[in-house]
């Protein structure tokens, strides 16, 4: 059995891919593996059928033989370590990579989203340009010492791998803010990312199920 | 060698254990794997030096033979997959142990922070109280969620595993705020935790450092 992913039904950035599904089909695209997805509406994902799957009523899950995963980083951890093109065979560099994946998700991920969040429930505020600029402030922290830490390198350690599978889909959840400008190696670094096969494929899968809801 | 975890030298909480190297401690304290600390200053963290370690500027890192790794959440599951006592043996329960890991950092600790932040950076602010609410509602949905979803259970997917503990030293960052009260069940399993001997010598050992520093 392909394993399924739980997908946006209408995804709300309209297909832009910067939903979590897109970085498990990133993983599975990158590995070589099929996969079947469910299509879940915001109604659908606050029920208790699929609350049953996901506490907390949000995508991806994903459903293997027995087994449910949610979490995005929780399923492309899985699918890195189940399958081979996503972690280094050497045992030290397999855990210098899995420290990138938590880096994109617990440091430079939360001021990101802290930041988009204000722009859709502060704008009608007073005081939000305000707010947003200290908002900016913390991301441009975090990726001063990202840039910093980069350098000239093509990936983050080495070969490319699911550390810089996950910073690139964060790192493009910024597209459209300008704020990405700033830092032309972490530019072209998502540039990178989104250049290759397997991300290209990820990227028509979830646009297709998009334009599928969009023209009903 | 025993492996090497850098910690604040005057940890700003003042020895409560919230600062993110208590995690690792009480990770290391449960596969029962001896270890020594680098306490770092404020400034010592932002140097070259120390950010040859860690990119971000950051406690904690880990450092054992050839290896050095930063990241709570990759250094926590470095060490469970390395040593028994925080994952199951079962494959899928494994995987659903590191999926409660992530939900952890990724899910739940975002909004704490976020809340934790504000109360630090705009206490002056003309909007506090307004925004305030807003953040503590976003915490609220979240520990709703994980409330329904932990039930009457003791652990958040069978054995006590890395799942716990990351949810633990999460929850743990509400104390003082209140909002953990109204969720009992929440507030029992963050005590079992905290009873765990393992949990026991890790506060130690961070309060021994807070104290020492404090004193001098």
């Amino acid at each position: 059995m392909a394993p399924i992913i739980s997908v946006f039904e209408n995804s709300p950035d309209r297909g832009q891919g910067h939903a979590r599904d897109m970085r498990v089909r990133w993983a599975l695209e990158e590995v070589g593996q099929p996969y079947d997805i469910r299509t879940v509406s915001f109604k659908q994902m606050k029920k208790p059928a699929y609350r049953a799957l996901h506490p907390f009523g949000q995508i991806p899950t994903y459903e293997e033989d027995g087994l449910t995963l949610f979490e995005s980083g929780a399923i492309v951890l899985h699918i890195a370590q189940k399958q081979s093109g996503l972690l280094p065979e050497d045992e030290h560099a397999r855990a210098r990579a899995i420290t990138w994946m938590f880096a994109a998700l617990n440091t430079v991920e939360p001021p990101i989203v802290e930041r988009e969040t204000a722009t859709y429930t502060e704008r009608n505020r007073s005081w939000f340009e305000e707010h947003l600029e200290m908002l900016n402030e913390r991301v441009h922290v975090r990726l001063r010492d990202l840039s910093a830490s980069l350098g000239d390198a093509e990936w983050l350690d080495g070969t490319f791998s699911v550390g810089d599978l996950m910073m690139v889909c964060v790192l493009r959840r910024l597209e459209g803010s300008g704020i990405l400008d700033r830092y032309p190696n972490l530019s072209a670094f998502v540039e990178r990312g989104k250049a290759r096969p397997a991300y290209q494929r990820a990227f028509d899968g979830q646009f297709a199920v998009f334009r599928a809801a969009d023209t009903q």
